[in-house]
């Protein structure tokens, strides 16, 4: 019998990303709509709605890079997973790993906000402390899906590129990386400078969520034939 | 090794709209289930349930509002991305800008809905000015994404007629400048003006979600044939 | 170019029933989920967790009967839907007002739950007035939907019984009556009557989801060949 | 007409599995989700962010030990439903029975980290008695679910093993045992034994989600061929 178990078995662990796709487009929606939730109705006295909208500007700016944030996670998720054919296990926890650590994301963005509004420069090193820790732990989550694709060949899609997710995997280390020092020098030094790299990294993410190919093609169109 | 890295890149940018219509329905569902939240059980002395269930009518005029709202964007997106045969990064862009400016309307609606029932001038003036922004923002959103298709013809299924998106976004852009207008009426002269505005607007994007065209149609099947 | 214009309108009104049933799995499965967030980490000192979570119970017997009933709608809507072929605009606001009703049902149902918690009749009846308003909506949604069905033979699949859809719509208008009545009882002379029709109810239509002809099948059984 | 009503319900109640898998995706993303909203930036004097953030500590562990849960439970319902051919009504409310006890887990969750915080011994003893009791209803419901799949062969695959669902049921029915055992325990004895429990079993069913079989062939390969 013990072919026959291996051959159920085979049946239930591995299959196709449907289900995973679905399951991981919901939690994406849901971290997205949940941060307007962070947007609230202003309780003051009759008379004064304006400045008080207004006093919330951090929280609009949180909201739009949280946003944008999650979006590249998207864009991301979906072109990797555009070059996965099949999934087992360990995939599905590595998966289920990026999704945790961008359903953190919203909390330490709310905490980095609020204590942008508040001028309390130690508590703001902590807040973006807060959030360097956070942002590697997403660098890292993908860097062990890609590490986890890169090892096995046999999930992925057969036109794929050999070297595709080690460079993958690299692009996701630098971040873990990054995020660190910025969190080393934000809580240190300098808050502002942790801040500008916290703008800087989902932007390269984005502009690099089809491969860091596309970053290739892209200097070589720039570059010329 | 170039040829292949475009091929490799255009696999995971270029793909159907599966998985961008998956998230957009479990964002829009979410948005339109939220709105929910805002109906809370009265914290009032035991026997005055009735009176504070009645004074909260404009928090029930909001969600109808809003729900009704939402609706129209979710058909009219369907419509759009019914005459879609592929997708790209930039496609992706526009539909998540699309999504982000619907995630907001429950904010403004709910700004507004307080501001009517605190009846200060001046506070429902601020209001109907943020409501009028945001409704600028969603149509300005959609203005780019039917702006995007009208670009990238490979994008569009083949039985398209060529203006169609031409059409949708003239119709989009109008709504920009009719929210612009509405917001700019309602700060300086009379809040009443813009909510008519509001009221009228969705319902225009409703009976039109098919397209401009629907409304020709139904001008034909009136005027006879 | 008229002809033209109505086929490719055709083709974005008419469609098959996928993304309206995502849609609608989306929003049903958060209602459904958002009922636990009303189950609260009792607030009280030290040492008297038990009484404190003891004294909620209205408030586990709401969740109980709300996710019963939300998984009863989701059980009809799916009956329904796997008799549909097409959908066209009409359809998709039947099947949004269907929704709409859906999404409002918690809010009756805490309402309800702390009328009983505090023990004051003239709030219990306010209450269970307002329960048996949102019930007699979600069944004139509910009939509105079948209504549509029932006349337009061309969005149905073909195997479905004629009589069908008119036997669900009377399903669903019984509803209306009796949620009307059961209002009016609860409200005027005994709100306890009420709370017994509001039970009963989500049972027979539990029961009956896949249509009135089941518990005639059922009938029959217990009645002999 | 007996017949063809027969035929005409077997069409609604008997189907693929798609919209209960959509419906169940739906579900648990959402649960795994909303945990976030637990996360709360704290309220404190400005100055005081670490040690306030530092405080929280219970709910980061509680946040961290539900979202394994509800992942192991995604797991396990992916691996059931891949054994899963066709569907009816009583397999329906099965699988709702189990969407239900696991949108319940947070709430206890919460109530034990808090009491975890306040070191209050017999507001400790309560909170790990209802998490014990959500536990074993949890493994209730997983049992009638493998149950019921276990009794009604013409739901199944035709590929898989016999004796495969029963063995699941099992594994379900020790769960309701051993929570019930430290539940009694933790309230009358010791609550750090039943957290103990608490913490091993998702493991354990997380490690065997693919079936109990998958646990054989693993110590199969551990002791050789």
């Amino acid at each position: 019998m013990g072919d026959l178990d291996d051959l159920d078995n085979a049946r239930a662990t591995r299959s196709d990303t449907r289900r995973a796709e679905a399951f991981s487009d919901g939690v994406l929606a849901i971290i997205v709509t949940l941060l307007v939730l962070d947007l609230r109705v202003p309780d003051v006295e009759p008379g004064h709605l304006l400045p008080a909208l207004l006093a919330q500007w951090p929280g609009y700016v949180a909201y739009v890079a949280s946003y944008a944030y999650v979006a590249v996670v998207w864009l991301n998720h979906k072109a990797a997973f555009a070059r996965v054919r099949e999934t087992d296990r360990g995939f599905h926890w590595a998966n289920l790993f990026v999704l945790f650590t961008t359903a953190l994301l919203p909390f330490p963005t709310a905490v980095v906000s609020r204590a942008l509004q508040e001028e309390n420069t130690s508590d703001q090193r902590v807040a973006v402390a807060l959030y360097a820790l956070v942002g590697a732990l997403l660098c890292l989550s993908w860097t062990v899906f890609f590490q986890y694709l890169a090892r096995h060949d046999d999930l992925v899609a057969e036109a794929v590129d050999r070297p595709f997710f080690r460079g993958e995997r690299l692009r996701a280390l630098g971040g873990v990386i990054l995020y660190g020092v910025a969190g080393v020098v934000g809580f240190l030094v300098a808050p502002l400078v942790a801040l500008a790299v916290f703008v800087v990294l989902p932007v390269f993410y984005g502009a690099t969520s089809a491969g860091i190919y596309s970053l290739r093609s892209v200097a070589r169109r720039l570059t010329g034939p």
